[in-house]
């Protein structure tokens, strides 16, 4: 299964309607096309903040899960809200900045369709070759390179 | 309209499933029953960490809400994973520990059905009640700018 | 005062031995000869990270007290460690990403003298500046108490 | 070497002034009187948020260097200041939320003499087993137990 498949397989990312475009061994690249259901304020304007950092948190994931050929759990995660998502749709893009032995740091950026940024984020996430399986990974398929070790 | 009401008429809120049960002036809690929707890993067995993330970020509001008498925006958030939410039920409550003029500072902490320590988050919320100049500047000197003011 | 002279009047900036060299609205650079007593391990072979959260704090102050012509005090601030310290010279250089009402939300990149990155830096900082109501509220309903004012 | 000789051995602990009072696993405590070269402002009455985010990094350190026996590299550390430090004293307190296999999650309160809520701080840290040290950690003496592994 390829990176870019195993992430649109969890039940949440397709429950948001999140597509990821590109996931390669530290960098990735999602979309979400904004609909009611998204919306904050009733009136359907803004997307609500959730929205935004449960995005976050998936983007991230299409730049660590390439490097570690199966999910790496969030260890944390911050988000900074730099103007509201009034718009149809958020693009995202994710870079590891440190690839430890057992961790790896990530910059989010999330822009909407004019490029305005909507937020930007960075995590930790556990990106590592373990002996056994954490119990973060259990009911997770595993890739084809993870099935070859 | 009453705080729970308010928060809980977001479409967002409504579609994630997210219950509000208490929401004061620096103090609310809320709670989330687990559905399939919510998986992180396509068994279903984990709830993903954007649920978590964005049920943290609304549960923070059900104690800034109260305070400002309007929605509060979220500036940045920042969550921390203590165990997988392999259950039933998040519960999440919140508490004002800094309230400032313009924004206020909020713990979240989010356990299971069973009390199982599932995630702490903190944040900066824009909680906005204007005074004078903040103790925070007092024995500075100021510059030639701000003398020309 | 200009605002770097202002900066480096501080007590605790002077006793790291942080030198100010920009300091514009919503851009700033600073940087830090090592010495041993900067030194986490007893042999002074890596700063502490203490030495470089410090560091972090101050810089971004280069790019937000121009901005408001007074002291900006920290609201919070997260720092992620990218490689040991192990050098002789911190560079560092702050840029304001989000500049609101009330706050600015500041980027600061931390590197040694050979380019090698040390740390990445966000923070959030009081940077008065007061207008209207936000464009972050548009669309939420009032509560009562709100109606009332 | 007991834990808490250990953190006051490093250069920069001493040179900020901290001192160690309680160093076990998953719990430390420390403190540090405030002098002229910690201030801020050039009148010296409050404290720079530098000085508190280096506390924090070595309270924090309190707890997790007896789990490791050996220094415990900071990951990331996010600091949210509650008051200005107007005081004659910090007193930090440190907790393991999380032990992981590799990371640890750890709290820290930092107050002043009359019990003010000064800061809040919440950092990871490599906290592991490691079959060879790691980079970071050269220059570090071993503690005892370390020894007899």
């Amino acid at each position: 299964m390829d990176p870019e498949e195993m992430i649109e397989r969890s039940p949440f990312v397709g429950y948001l309607g999140i597509e990821i475009t590109r996931a390669e061994e530290g960098y990735g690249e999602a979309t979400l096309e904004i609909e009611d259901c998204h919306a904050g304020p009733p009136d359907g304007s803004i997307a609500h903040g959730g929205v935004i950092s449960a995005f976050a948190d998936t983007v991230a994931g299409t730049a660590t899960l390439p490097l570690a050929g199966r999910v790496t759990p969030t260890i944390d995660l911050r988000i900074d809200y730099l103007n509201p998502a009034n718009c149809e749709r958020l693009n995202g893009i994710a870079e590891v900045r440190r690839k430890g032995s057992s961790i790896s740091i990530v910059d989010v950026e999330i822009t909407d369709e004019s490029g305005c940024e909507i937020a930007t984020a960075r995590g930790v996430f556990k990106v590592d070759n373990p002996k056994e399986r954490s119990q973060w990974e259990d009911g997770w398929p595993k890739t084809e390179s993870d099935v070859e070790e």
